[in-house]
């Protein structure tokens, strides 16, 4: 086990009907509110009522910014900087998914800072404060509303990337899984995949005695695929979605990395392919781990095994480790499969001709990952192996 | 899964030398600083030494309160209210366990308080608020580093009584294994004892649809028998010393009971044997937990089979369900003797003719627990199956 610092400081507020305790979170703390939003789905299912309901009876003074797309926008994210100034905005409230969570972050941070908010993306300013955010959570998937992390799309010349700081973590998240069960296949189904990512992203490491970790990881592994095949027969099967939205949570709330070294070579590839073609960030992955697995697996034979193993009970009679170790990565794929994902750029009906362009870009800031470290050729490859 | 809450926003601190953290906690931030500890054990390994140093290139005020003792006693924490309120603390650095986290709590929401701390305990006086509180933990146990909860022992009368709140819960937790390597093996297993409770506590539930949570306690469960294990072979085993550290934590920040019905009779009954034998916690708990699981298997037997099988990896063959579930039952009591811990009255040289008393005292407030409802009779009950 590593050293490590662990701090999750959201509080959850999980179930249903959970947005009712909404006013107990903002009671006597804040004023001026920017509710920030997607397009039309939250006031289709009444919860843009409800929300504006609450916060008027707290005599609330509330700013709207909508409009927030998936592979959240730059261009939107400054609009909102420059409202928040204007309005002397004191509590961000993200309603909405992972996009929307990224934005507002992207919006609170940007409001504590003269320069352009781009500059944090790039690493040319630092992080030092925050307008405080709220979340109601309505599709679970990037884990954002308890993470640090915020990724946004710059348009121009199509970049993606993000900022990691312990103050982006949400003071509070409100996560009512009965708004997830009219998501669609797609959307569910993408989400997931991004879940089970980020704990393979953990799970994933060359470091020794993590006991618990490990078991923590491939427990929710497992509650992961038992419920997507439920909700694959069943999507509004209620128990289940609060399974995957917890799950959500606790894959990437840092939880599950304690004392770990991580890799996140795959997200860094994925957001080449989102930031150049748009692909959703699930199917991103969906298409590069099980080529990123084949590549690395030899790197750790026997974790890979223990995945195999752990995860999708792979039998181990008669066989080499090595055969082990491939029948997990190919039950993985089985499993994306099943769920309707795409396994192979050619699945995504997405071009080959700039597999060196993004696999330039991806590795641009040095090379990636840790668990097999990545130059240009080796995302190449990767890219050749998820043809 | 039930709605719930879940908040804990102690920031942990993990790892060896993780102690040089303890500057970046305060600077800036604290000034008047209440020392609260046990006795000499932290002068004897030097990290008394360490802490002063760092709180005097702080500029800190450092004001000590020692001579905190297993089973917290309310006279030292209300010589502790005296002088926090005095001294104008901003900080109480509690260093040691369990033990002295929950005194320095009551100490922080004494503080607060014009009545009398102990009114806190019996529920004619609600916390308001706290002087914040850090831990530097040196035996993991309680979950007290992260934990909402207090137990304080008033030595008027015996009575050992719990307050719960958030505000509790501490502000850090520097957690360094290295300090609990030279632990007596009699601290150690009681402390793996209360660790394993915290997790039966919230795993025995009826609740249902909580798969993750399962594989979550369930996983924590297996790497805490697993490593006490390799202590009992190896006490010098820094790996397994690591695991049990943050097991400690997890098994009771509130993770594992997420949507779940938790029951706490179990704790409740021991604390009745603290109160009156002064009997260290761990060793109530395997000498109730084991007698508490003979007596309430059958009311949700599937349950005791789950973790029979995913525990204790109970063989399922010819048998009955019932048969797995007290098979798992005896796995636990083997586990326990292997530790070289207590499970009867007898094993630790308790008198019986106080069990009328105790139960009577335990059941005072009503009946405890949820999974059975326990009355007096049933914990008589209780203590004759642990004669």
């Amino acid at each position: 086990m590593k050293n490590f610092k662990f701090y999750s400081p959201t509080k959850i507020v999980f179930g249903e009907r959970s947005v009712n305790q909404l006013g107990r979170q903002i009671a006597g703390k804040y004023k001026n509110i920017l509710l920030h939003y997607g397009g039309g789905s939250i006031k289709k299912s009444g919860l843009y009522t409800e929300v504006m309901n609450i916060l008027k009876e707290y005599d609330c003074e509330v700013y709207e910014l909508s409009g927030v797309e998936p592979n959240p926008k730059l261009g939107l994210v400054r609009e909102g900087v420059k409202l928040a100034k204007k309005k002397d905005i004191d509590l961000i409230l993200a309603v909405g998914g992972g996009s929307v969570i990224d934005s507002a972050k992207a919006i609170g941070i940007g409001a504590m800072y003269d320069g352009d908010v781009w500059d944090y993306y790039t690493g040319d300013a630092s992080v030092r404060g925050t307008i405080p955010l709220g979340v109601i959570l309505t599709f679970p998937a990037t884990g954002s509303e308890a993470s640090m992390g915020s990724v946004i799309t710059n348009e121009d010349g199509h970049r993606k990337l993000a900022v990691n700081h312990d103050i982006l973590r949400p003071l509070f998240a409100i996560m009512d899984p009965l708004y997830t069960l009219t998501l669609p296949s797609k959307q569910t189904f993408a989400g997931i995949m991004d879940i089970l990512s980020h704990i393979f992203e953990r799970y994933f490491t060359h470091t020794k005695n993590v006991d618990l970790t490990d078991s923590l990881c491939e427990g929710t592994m497992r509650t992961v695929i038992k419920n997507a095949y439920i909700l694959k027969k069943d999507p509004r099967n209620l128990a289940a979605r609060s399974e995957i939205m917890l799950a959500g949570t606790i894959a990437h709330n840092g939880l599950l990395g304690m004392g770990r070294e991580d890799d996140w070579a795959s997200h860094g590839i994925g957001h080449e392919m989102s930031a150049l073609y748009g692909t959703t960030h699930g199917r991103t992955l969906s298409i590069i781990f099980p080529a990123w697995m084949k590549y690395v697996y030899k790197e750790n034979l026997d974790r890979f095994v223990q995945f195999a193993i752990n995860v999708f009970s792979v039998s181990v009679v008669n066989k080499s480790l090595e055969q082990i170790a491939l029948e997990g990565i190919n039950s993985l794929i089985t499993f994306i499969k099943d769920i309707g994902l795409p396994v192979s750029l050619e699945d995504e009906g997405l071009p080959l001709d700039k597999i060196d362009f993004m696999a330039e870009r991806a590795t641009e800031g040095g090379p990636l990952g840790t668990f097999k470290v990545l130059k240009k050729e080796d995302v190449i490859r990767i890219f050749n192996l998820a043809r």
